[in-house]
């Protein structure tokens, strides 16, 4: 059995996916914004032995149900949010293995900015550094960055093109590994003729500067990918080590699992240098019955006008524009088309109150509940049949979540062999593939720019 | 005897102000890539009742002198240098009430995220965080930013009055301080009637958005500033609450002291709302001839072509198109004007050779040299005889430096009732203003806003 990756799926925020879960008496995802609650998280999670905590992030706010952003407001979904990186240096220092995945946007962040701040989070944690490259998808996050709407999906594709063109440049290129001699005596730091800058002139962006950072454990942080459209999939078969892809069902997922690896073959990449993880939604607890009461009530808390509010962003979809049961026919949408097109996929009579009542604990996804031994198998079965590497555990109630997953369901992965009981040695990338180095591995597309 | 407040100046790099102290076999400067490195300076500047560490940044590479970054990168001047905000979290879990006053650029960062990433430092912190507010001096940041090169020297001040129009509603105007409810059975986290969008249509300038963060502390971070040119006083009037200076000569310092005070009076503020803070490098020990030895020791590590590299940049002046003894003539330069008014002031026949002469230390800052009495006399006169509020202690030989402050100097004025011996209760604000609040006084413009 091969051995899996387990990650926490979190947002610096009180609602992440599942909504409403902030108003259970037990909830703690208030007390986002105090460090006390991510460094005890850490510790949890490497208790675990988990790979890692992953941290979503999105700029704006959601404003298309309604037009408004009145209804994310009222339920905290994902807003009010915090920055995802400022909460890692506390954890990596409590922690010694847990993994960071961390967000960040090719739309909006400057690449010279964004190279330094991931740069200094890999000094820092020692090479625990993943990055999930996303592009944005709301018109609100453009229009507070100062521009009229955000850029055609596609396009904002061939942007992240270039900007990934710039930034391995700044990781991979600018610092030769022996530029940094700390001669003393000869009063030689650095030797310059070792260290060149990074260019680009390109369709989108033209720019070119030093590294501000000598070289980090990985330098270029192991990179994560959610794009799901054909155009996201082709740019993650090019980029990314890690892809994260949602549990619409076993087969589906299986076929999207192929392609992946696939796609990365046909890139000239080694499809074993892909993990694919999996979204999972889990409630347990030491029985079956404990568990499908302890699912009941964590209902009893979810908000779905909260989860209509962030389907409606993610769908760019304005429900509130349909009567309940009035179909809902062609949409023109700037978002997340490949999430509109799952929807209609899995509920062909498409209106807005058979949307609310697919809903479960205020999210889309189907939660896994059940005893230790039942969530095990039922996980065991996406490694088999769908071939994944991991989960990605969207959270619920807050820390109770990933308490009762510890308890209950580790133990018996690890018994199965499908989970980690101790961490390799070596940085982020060397945890997850351990026949790997420190660095990209040389087939990867960054490599290239070091020859 | 008026309270001081006492500052340690750093920057995430080797080489800050002083060059070539890295080369000392006690220095361990090279650790700035370590969290260990922070925790550490955290805890020592909490014991001795620092009122907060000081970050200095800069982006972009000196690339001035001799036309190319070389001598910089060959000396460590101030590069490698890695971001200042992601080093706070880890020193803000191990200390209470130490604040942490970082620097920040309006040329280049985007306001809608840098107001997430300071809110969130401010909650994180427990309302800790100050900003030191920047505009950048270097053509290099502007390449790597895409831009073909950098605004005029008062264009930068004109963006940054727009930056800050905007940044101010985000913090003190987009939330109310009754926005947020948490009631939990009615499903409100937040009132969507008590929050508005940032907005503004300038100049330079045309954004709108809703502040992703829920008030912090102190909302608005406590202002650092050290504008010194007119144009750049001018700014500090209308927006510091604290401004540091160079330390030229004490009735110099004293007159700009008298002039920023009655400038914040005619900006409509409170005069005592203001502390003027200013650098001083010290070299102590438990004797003055100790101090005067051990002073002798850290010269022979000090570098003058970084020392060289560093005032080149600072000065917008290649002392490399000069012969050792040419008279240096007029300079047209869009970096600091004010640094190259304040050198020719010091040394009116202008040359290369009397520019390196004059270097103490590897730096520009004459050193206070002696036992902890002789110290703490200089910095008492400082006090009476400039009315400064305090000192921005610069790094020599680290973290020796601040280690033989604490235990030389501290102790000293604080029988003097000069230094705290405890820290007041709240946020960084009130610590620095015991008479105020948490939040920005009302006479401040960005509190206008919440009329």
């Amino acid at each position: 059995m091969k051995q899996i990756d387990l990650f926490a799926f979190d947002m610096n925020c009180v609602g992440h996916i599942q909504q409403g879960m902030w108003r259970h008496p037990r909830d703690r995802s208030d007390r986002y914004n105090t460090l006390e609650h991510w460094t005890s998280l850490a510790r949890l999670l490497e208790d675990g032995r988990f790979a890692g905590l992953f941290l979503a992030d999105v700029l704006g706010v959601y404003d298309v149900l309604g037009g408004s952003p009145a209804a994310a407001l009222s339920h905290a979904v994902q807003v009010p949010l915090n920055d995802p990186m400022l909460v890692i240096p506390a954890m990596a220092a409590v922690t010694k293995d847990l993994g960071f995945a961390v967000t960040a946007n090719t739309s909006y962040e400057a690449p010279y900015l964004l190279a330094r701040r991931l740069s200094t989070l890999d000094h820092l944690t020692g090479g625990r550094i993943g990055w999930n490259v996303v592009t944005g998808y709301l018109d609100s996050a453009a229009r507070a960055m100062g521009q009229d709407a955000q850029r055609a999906h596609d396009d904002r594709y061939d942007v992240a093109d270039e900007y990934l063109a710039f930034i391995y440049q700044l990781w991979e290129q600018s610092w030769a590994d022996d530029a940094v001699l700390k001669d003393r005596a000869q009063d030689v730091f650095a030797d310059p003729a070792k260290i060149r800058p990074a260019r680009i002139a390109g369709k989108y962006m033209s720019m070119q500067g030093v590294h501000l950072c000598e070289p980090s454990p990985q330098r270029t942080p192991v990179l994560f990918q959610a794009g799901a459209s054909s155009r996201g999939q082709r740019f993650a078969a090019t980029h990314a080590e890690c892809v994260f892809v949602n549990a619409t069902s076993r087969p589906a997922v299986a076929e999207t699992v192929r392609n992946l690896r696939r796609a990365v073959a046909e890139a000239g990449r080694v499809p074993a240098h892909l993990k694919v993880y999996v979204g999972a939604t889990v409630v347990t607890a030491a029985t079956d019955a404990e568990a499908r009461d302890r699912r009941e009530e964590y209902e009893r808390y979810a908000s779905k006008r909260g989860a209509l509010a962030h389907a409606a962003a993610s769908l760019g979809l304005d429900f509130d524009a349909y009567g309940p049961d009035d179909p809902i026919g062609a949409v023109t949408s700037n978002a997340i088309r490949s999430n509109l097109d799952a929807a209609r996929k899995a509920q062909p009579a498409f209106t807005t109150r058979g949307f609310i009542d697919r809903l479960q604990l205020g999210g889309r996804q189907t939660p896994i509940v059940g005893s230790g031994e039942t969530v095990a198998n039922e996980l065991e079965a996406w490694v088999t049949e769908a071939d994944v590497d991991g989960f990605l555990f969207a959270r619920t109630v807050t820390p109770e979540c990933f308490e009762s997953l510890i308890e209950n369901v580790v133990p018996i992965l690890q018994r199965r062999g499908l989970q980690r009981t101790g961490y390799a040695p070596g940085t982020l990338r060397q945890k997850l593939f351990p026949a790997g180095t420190a660095r990209l591995p040389s087939a990867h597309p960054a490599r290239a720019l070091r020859a």
